[in-house]
């Protein structure tokens, strides 16, 4: 089994090759529940969604983000009221999180929802939230406000500083026996390139998570989410910069060291191989742009042998 | 004030002739909440986004439910899931729900956000639910289960016979202060032509309202439902058949006397106004098939004289 610990965009497109990769059925991620949120009586997942529609095939490219097809009328109405609609749910995306709340609702856990919903898409991979249990992470600005993370992201557009994250409810949470058993029982576990502190973050926040990766130390893979000193998406860079880190893979690095024993850089990062290998990780430097194709597929199989051999 | 206890279409159509006939500033509706539903997570309230619809002029003429220009796209998606979509909630209708349960849920009544609403839509009325309290409309049916009503209306399409019908949370309902002194403050107080059973009943069983109407009787006009023994849509002839009444002019005069002094009946039912007399109402033969131009503010005068002149 390839279990990949996954946030949003970056991990959906790992994913996305590791379904080309190897037998989907072999392929699970244990996804974060951080920043799911309840819209206006709707429970949002927007992690396991992006996930969900990448690798359906039916995620918009354009945006990055949502259903490909998508209209808005629902979002014009509620901007008509003045309601808040800072976060765009678009007509057929809210068929997804009509459907969850539904099923919360009657009684269904999570991840018998998410499994309802991959399946209707056709998924043959699985997609696990990390837990059942509400976790929301929430961020608090450099002039001391907290908020809610997609407050942060969404409706700020992530463009102001940030003073510290924490995981609220997540000392409650526990770890689904799913999630559990996928990544002890992973051939390799990987750290998907998604943002560190905000996305994989709180997945090794939930009690037991943590120690269960570092257990398991010599057969997990990092693929960096930082690329020459960015993030290709997302404030990832920043944040680390604003929380006392390095924005580089050499903080990466130092963030991940006790989790894996490899950590995947992009080929423009070579240099720092020494550098990562000095902070306690062997390194591996190849294209790790997913956007060209074939990148990810290559990137899952390197990353697989990676962790088969410690 | 020229003021209606309302149901959904029926009273929606009266009140957009009331609104022709007089200062629509003058005019306030106190509506039936029996028929709120929670459909995954949000807060629908057919009877007032009817009213409110028709009056602004967006209610789909075709459907006679719904807004106009109205898509689909988040009822497809519910359905590709398997799930529960038997109530088809319109993509832009959807913006109403998720407004109304965004300002819910930050602590507004019902009431505030009906006012919100109705004013967003330009409306000069008022549409006044009869309480900010929940009441649920259940149904026994003959073979013994009770539903929602809304299960018993759009799921089963009311095509099962109904051997009982309750409004449960009533007894615990506070009728709003704007909603009582709507009824005090009239000078003519309508029934509208909606199902006296399960549109007008449950705004009668809020403690209090049907006090406060029985004591301006005089000045009470109702506008029968029931036209040549049939209701122009929906089922109030079958139920009131069932529930062992008549589903005559004479059954709907027999169950409105203790409430108006008048009933206005369509010139189909001219020939029963004797027995109209003869079960204690005053009785006025007129058109009262609203989908004619002009019949609505005709009605809407001919009511207000009579609640004015009892």
């Amino acid at each position: 089994m390839h279990t990949v610990l996954a946030g949003g965009v970056g991990a959906a497109r790992y994913l996305r090759g590791a379904l080309e990769a190897f037998d989907p059925t072999e392929v699970t991620a244990v996804v974060n529940v951080g920043d799911d949120v309840m819209l206006h009586g709707l429970r949002v997942c927007p992690d396991l969604d992006t996930c969900t529609y990448t690798l359906a095939g039916a995620i918009d490219p354009e945006r990055g983000w949502g259903l490909v097809d998508e209209s808005w009328q629902a979002m014009a109405e509620l901007g008509r009221y003045g309601g808040e609609n800072w976060f765009s749910l678009g007509d057929r995306d809210l068929g997804t999180h009509l459907f969850r709340t539904q099923r919360l609702d009657a009684g269904a856990s999570l991840t018998e929802v998410t499994a309802e919903i991959t399946s209707a898409w056709g998924l043959q991979c699985r997609l696990l939230p990390v837990s059942d249990d509400p976790v929301e992470t929430r961020v608090t600005l450099a002039d001391g406000d907290e908020i809610n993370f997609q407050e942060y992201f969404v409706r700020l557009q992530h463009d102001v500083a940030v003073s510290s994250v924490r995981f609220d409810g997540v000392d409650a949470a526990r770890p689904t026996d799913a999630a559990i058993a996928a990544i002890d029982e992973a051939t390799t576990l990987v750290i998907a390139p998604s943002n560190p502190i905000v996305s994989i973050g709180p997945v090794l926040a939930v009690p037991g998570v943590r120690e269960r990766v570092e257990a398991r130390r010599d057969r997990n893979v990092a693929v960096s989410p930082i690329v020459g000193g960015k993030a290709l998406k997302g404030p990832a860079d920043r944040m680390l910069r604003e929380l006392g880190e390095e924005p580089t893979v050499v903080g990466v690095a130092r963030r991940y060291r006790d989790l894996a024993a490899t950590l995947v850089v992009d080929e423009v990062d070579a240099v720092l191989v020494p550098e990562i290998e000095a902070a306690g990780m062997r390194a591996i430097a190849m294209p790790t742009i997913m956007s060209e194709p074939g990148v990810a597929p290559a990137l899952a199989r390197a990353c697989h042998e990676a962790g088969g051999t410690p």
